[in-house]
């Protein structure tokens, strides 16, 4: 039988257990530490000003999720990108409902500075960073499709040297010149909170086992559709059985990887 | 067969999918996101100072839960109240631990003044809020039975304009000249962190879709005792699983309410 | 049948369900309050500088853990710290990642001074509180075997005077001068996120209702390493079903000790 694409990624976090700093926010905290335990990624939450950046130094990689803001928050959040900048570290930033309220929009546009590996958000959300007018989405859902964002995550991938990441029910992943498909997945995945910003918690524990960022995000999606796809059949009873075996999924997917 | 009462109640909140922008604590801003995505509602926590007012002009309801309070979060707090009534969004206040502790007390006081569209809280929070002597409770739970606060709730009923929901094994509504009763539910909804604390934001959602706050209020509380009672049958092994069962049990209602 | 030596410190948590004030933090916050609910305690986070003093002299026993630090959360540490040991009530401290991050080593020791009832922690948060050198683990995990740390925690609860905790494989309890070991559990406890914070909120619980600091720290150890092992077997698909099992568990063994 042979191994999916995203086998050896998969593996490599098993094996190595990458230290994820995540500066995220209070709704999705506990699912995202949960998801990257699953998979046998070593989470650590610290977003207090004094340590942020410090923690970023000597982490593998770090994400900057941009959910439930706070001014100390973000003075770690601007820490964290910039340290993880010096020590080369890669960054993910979610840009969590960017475009629907201004003071994160600058907040956003400011840590691209800093120079992320990976962003990863929404059609809405992606589409405004990239500067699209009118493109802003309700609250931290998308009004868009995920396929109409795609020449806006290419543009913003070009303009930031990131790789961008698009997720909706297909997810697609750019670097500005190829554009990759991600299929799969369940629509139960949009009814149960934080599964879009446990992804982005991913693909930062792929970026730091996996050289390649590209293909570092393409396998986070493609995990977290499987884990997806996996516990969405038989149909569950409803989203709270759902949320329960998408962690058993990744948990299995990680032994299933494992040497 | 007809449909239960709070059904078209439920049904709008599935075809109109509100926005409901929660100012809530860190204990339970996982559990109530998704219990309100279980009912179809799209939730959204923004709770910093800049951000909290302009969201609450464009949601289509607002909760305030004094749950974990920090200087940011109550200045948050202050922000999306006065918006909330600036811009007539209907709002709902949630005066966790109201009584047992002077500081947040008088923040729940003050908060009147913006003028909340219903006021949910245990026995205790809601005879302490209306003045009565010697209420407070322990900690975040009532030292007396929700029927006890019947009187308490009429008058604050009347005073603040809002309509009053006090939760217990029996849940009372009433604004200040009607009562009703929400009987059903099960004792497990206690050993469940965030139950009470979600039906404050499942309150908000009927809210932004129904136009009378009593109904609104009443509906919201039969739908999770109705969720509770059946999440209870047969008994499960404990209460990580009865957790589990509430948010199916809520997906399904939703799915039965749908056109 | 005999009943399990920690039976009776649970009957009492569930006879007189003690309040217990958390100060904890944004990953474990929701999971450790369901934990302690299973059990029959009243938990209530509280966290802002205003109240944690007062509330401190109201509950039964305190939590303070550094996981996710703040400016405020920090004031409101302190001011739980001293409002404890002024009223003399049980506190327990959970010095997560202290050794790895300078700024939270320095608030551990200065917590210190205010004499907690128990210390709680892995091999690297305590070897490196007790000031064994290159201690300092990875993040918010140990490096260390539990038992590694056994003459660190003797030291420590010497030199501070309380009782200590080291929690892995097998966990240890001591007094300084007697060494209680506390066997079973299962390696699932290390995939889902918060079992060791809860620990520390079951023994504040514990603290609460005992007399004897050593018998609640080793009973609180023993009755979540019984219900991870209930949770463990038969083996569950993956973590997300353990989690769900293990409040179960905890809500079992509840019953059981009940009168």
């Amino acid at each position: 039988m042979t191994e999916p694409t995203w086998a050896p990624s998969l593996r490599a976090v098993a094996t190595e257990s990458p230290l994820v700093h995540c500066l995220t926010n209070i709704v999705v905290a506990g699912f995202t530490a949960n998801v990257l335990l699953a998979l046998g990624a070593s989470p650590a939450m610290v977003e207090n000003a004094e340590e942020a950046g410090p923690f970023a130094e000597v982490a593998g990689a770090v994400l900057v999720n941009l959910g439930t803001l706070s001014g100390e928050r973000e003075a770690a959040m601007r820490a964290a990108a910039a340290a993880a900048e010096g020590a080369s570290r890669p960054w993910v930033l979610d840009p969590v409902a960017v475009g629907a309220l201004e003071h994160r929009t600058l907040l956003a546009r400011e840590l691209l500075g800093h120079g992320p590996t990976v962003i990863r958000g929404n059609a809405s959300e992606i589409a405004s960073l990239a500067g699209v007018a009118g493109a802003a989405g309700r609250g931290v859902d998308s009004k868009m499709g995920s396929g109409a964002a795609v020449g806006a995550a290419r543009e913003l991938a070009r303009s930031s040297g990131a790789v961008v990441a698009v997720s909706g029910a297909v997810d697609y992943v750019t670097d500005g010149r190829q554009v990759l498909e991600v299929p799969g997945g369940d629509v139960l995945m949009t009814r149960v909170t934080g599964v879009g910003c446990a992804l982005g918690a991913v693909m930062a524990a792929l970026l730091a086992v996996v050289s390649d960022p590209l293909t570092a995000a393409r396998d986070a999606s493609a995990i977290l559709k499987e884990a997806g796809s996996r516990a969405a059949s038989p149909p569950p009873p409803g989203p709270g059985t759902f949320a329960v075996r998408l962690l058993d999924a990744l948990g299995l997917l990680a032994l299933e990887a494992a040497p």
